[in-house]
């Protein structure tokens, strides 16, 4: 890699090495039903998958009884670890490929969209209240265990917190999606789900996904660093969920 | 929406107005045969749905005759505009909905996906150079131009520059990807592809798929305001596109 200055009569030009952030495709199956493709970090693929199918209501009360592995016998090892399936003994229902990232099963509007999660997910009961300070600096207290950001300098980060400001679980990922799945799938393994004493941090902007994800999970608070959108606004409020953007220096706006 | 600061003794809450960056689905066909749904902000659409199936080789070299919202008669107003078809007459191959955002006729690993672009796509020749401080500037020149940034905090931003640092196309969206598809679409519509003659940038990260979408559009420069991925890198070589990370304050890395 070459760094750049440019402003004086001439660029300086300086070779630095660089580590870069690893992105790798990930094929999930559930039950050995193919279910999507998505471009991921890899590590943690287990509660990737398993996170993405607990998130995105594939399960349908399913237990996972187990995760591997299931590369052709013989295929490059990249290859062999870039496909995953979820296994549930044929408990879940046999999935249908999703069309795409976001839109699984909903409907052709925002209102729509948010009606059929009410369909599945009922509104968020019996949360426990997360203090405005705790998540006000979800954001700061997160960065000092981000590893894979510091190395790298560019990679979305999640992490699942308590009342009292602990870090529960904490994923980083190149795919802000992704590193939701991760800690829904982790805290799936945990059984410490639903998750309604724990508040769900995200380093970039709260989309209507990512408000879907934390309402399944049963978070108690979402807090992202960046702008929600109306549509996630909406959803949060649909499903009772607190949803705070521009967490920054103790301070966030609450919608 | 409220405004908490913490860091007190109590927290201090002010009650503000705020707008809220659009999101919606949006359905796009082609010749009528489902794409793929995509979570956009609504605005340009025709670019987005023509840019997409163009970045994403759909079209192989078919002509676009026209786009058209085709949401059923009688529909409500959002779900009417929610729904986008590209018309080629059927002179483009009938489309498989994609399973997922990234990987439509990718394999799975990271070097059989960077494959499978170098059987649809040639190494890019004929490439006007753009001088390096152009390139450095590409953020900050873009950032002025930003009205949806300005307004709401949080959006993506893409755009297309000559070598004279003029912007030609700058759209903005909640998805990183619909941005760039929203500018390759213009470009399209113009008859200004390829652009061997223009830089990207992107405000956010440089993934695979970004990388993908400005070599299929023939971009000369390809400039992100964040990381690049491992994978991007691997996919700008193969492409024979200059790509820059880091762009900020007039400095920048080159991979």
């Amino acid at each position: 890699m070459q760094h750049v200055e440019t402003g004086g009569a001439a660029a300086r030009v300086t070779r630095k090495p660089d580590e870069l952030i690893v992105e790798e495709p990930l094929e999930i199956q559930l039950d050995g039903h193919l279910v999507t493709t998505t471009m991921r970090t890899p590590g943690d693929d287990f509660e990737l998958a398993a996170g993405l199918c607990f998130t995105d209501g594939l399960l349908a009360g399913a237990t996972v009884t187990g995760c591997r592995y299931c590369g052709e016998c013989g295929s490059a090892v990249e290859t062999e670890f870039n496909i995953v399936t979820v296994e549930t003994g044929g408990c879940a229902p046999v999935p249908t490929p999703r069309v795409s990232t976001t839109m699984s099963s909903c409907g052709l509007c925002g209102s729509v969209s948010i009606d059929s999660l009410r369909q599945r997910l009922s509104p968020l009961r019996g949360l426990a209240p997360i203090p405005l300070d705790v998540l006000a600096s979800a954001p700061s207290r997160t960065r000092q265990e981000q590893e894979l950001f510091d190395a790298t300098g560019g990679v979305h980060a999640a992490a699942a917190f308590t009342a009292a400001g602990e870090t529960v679980v904490l994923r980083e990922d190149i795919g802000r999606h992704n590193a939701v799945d991760k800690v829904v799938g982790r805290l799936l393994f945990d059984d410490r789900l639903p998750a309604h004493d724990l508040g769900l941090y995200v380093s970039g902007r709260a989309s209507f996904e990512i408000v879907q994800k934390a309402w399944a999970a049963g978070f108690a608070a979402l807090v992202a660093v960046s702008a929600p959108s109306s549509l996630a606004v909406e959803t949060a409020h649909a499903a009772g969920l607190t949803l705070a953007g521009f967490a920054r220096d103790g301070a966030m706006n609450l919608y």
